[in-house]
């Protein structure tokens, strides 16, 4: 028999083990992130009136054309989801891409890169470059290109530019980042200073959430990290993000970096809005300002010149 | 100014955030994992009267002996604390520590191995192996050293004597775990089966933790989960386990794997009590019995012949 003192810091404990609550098995949260704007707009989400979607497979990896009515077929938005490169898919963001093709008037493929814990550093990586060099092979001009992600997406997009310059590759020509997230060593100021304020992440939060993805790799990494990046050679980048993130340094660093590397830079900074506000765009007005915003710059950026 | 529908999403999401909590900075975690005990309690543990703490390096390494009053000054425990690979320091240990070493009349060198996620696998493992060596180099006999260990630092063990006999050094005469965590990749059943019973972890959680350690490796390698090694040729085991813990099946295929390798395994499972329970064994009856089957076999594994 257990002594009766046993029982006594049995329950104790037992009432610990349910105040602290454990982590959701990873396929759960998965489930609940794609549902989470859902869950507060109350219905599903509705694509814009003659949406169209078609499955594409990218040498293994899963993708989607995302086709507004009356799209261009020749210029392309090729779009990263965000979620901490743990979370998100084609699903999850699917919504706001619409939204965002319909403003730009231009058809999407967004990329299901393959996801830390199971996959980490580089493998998201080496999907994006996978699918950049699939749409070149595929005819598609790169002045006819624009990047765009959102958090994780904005960094993966960061890092995809740079092994495309590097590998002299011909360049996209712009890229449209949402909150990115490019600082997974987690110094920047707005960690601390946006802290409360964030009505989403607190700063120890989503540096938490780095390890997941930079497993063993040294978070500085560039590629991980791409405020350390040399930003030279980079095409026009338009960085949208919230006043009240921690991520906001991330972006306002990359503007300020991008700018010494003679890189044009457009940077809004929305006031009292948070990580990737855009995502509530159906219920909230500044979350449409923005996406034309994204749009009028990935027509101007794509103009036939 | 933030339109209406923002200040709603946000009071929405505050909400959330609140509810959801953040995990806590991991010094914080730290710090609240080494006063665990006492918080329960209610006040700090005493060492046994006469007890001597006397800190040392090991090549780099911090550890402390810990003498009870009387010990024998040959005999040695080579103690490796739990915490997950995560948490965990001398100071939660230590009086654990220094109940097994009066219960067994022996010295203990307790090791501050290397924690993750700062440092992933192998470091603790090569800690650990430098301890060893240190012991022998400084003449202690491998008959006279047992090694120890609680949870992760049970794995630790095991791990290390994996290496010790691949390495062909000398085995010691014995080994000592406490609920040692052998199965980093999960599969065992009483994940589930102790799921609600287990009053610390959930299955879940404690499969999550295995993150941090593992790292990028595959966590089927035997020396992150022991219940995959060979263990032909490794000295008597003792192995104490809680029957309502989600790593009980950690403890019984570990038994059971050892006796198929014809390696002299003894085991208890303790009813109705929990993971590392004799951590309480000032206020738990169960827990001191639990110190002294220990000490019992401590000192018989390094009698003098």
């Amino acid at each position: 028999m257990p002594s009766p003192e046993s029982l006594q810091i049995r329950s104790y404990l037992l009432a610990l083990k349910a105040a602290q609550g454990a982590p959701a098995p990873l396929a759960e949260q998965r489930a609940s992130y794609e549902k989470r704007i859902e869950t507060y707009v109350g219905h599903p989400l509705a694509l814009p009136e003659g949406t169209r979607i078609e499955s594409v497979d990218i040498d293994g990896i899963p993708a989607e054309w995302i086709s507004p009515a009356g799209a261009d077929q020749e210029r392309v938005v090729l779009f990263f989801h965000g979620g901490a490169y743990v979370l998100g898919s084609l699903t999850s963001h699917r919504e706001l891409v619409a939204r965002l093709s319909a403003a730009a008037g231009v058809r999407s493929l967004q990329v299901d890169y393959r996801l830390a814990p199971e996959h980490v550093f580089p493998a998201a990586l080496d999907d994006a470059l996978t699918a950049y060099r699939w749409l070149l092979a595929h005819g598609t001009r790169p002045e006819q290109i624009v990047l765009a992600g959102d958090s994780a997406g904005g960094g993966l997009g960061l890092a995809l530019l740079q092994v495309v310059r590097d590998q002299h590759l011909p360049m996209p020509a712009g890229a449209v980042f949402l909150s990115p997230w490019t600082d997974l060593a987690g110094a920047v100021d707005s960690r601390a200073t946006r802290d409360v304020a964030d009505p989403i992440f607190s700063g120890s939060l989503i540096n938490f959430l780095a390890n997941f993805y930079a497993g063993t790799e040294e978070k500085h990494n560039p590629l991980l990290s791409p405020i350390y990046a040399d930003l030279h050679g980079f095409p026009p980048l338009l960085i949208e993000v919230g006043n009240d993130e921690v991520l906001l340094d991330d972006s306002l660093q990359l503007a300020e970096h991008a700018r010494a590397a003679q890189v044009p830079v457009e940077l809004t900074v929305w006031e009292g809005l948070w990580h990737v506000f855009q995502q509530y765009a159906s219920v909230l007005p500044e979350g449409q300002q923005s996406i034309e915003n994204m749009g009028r710059f990935i027509r101007s950026q794509t103009r036939t010149l």
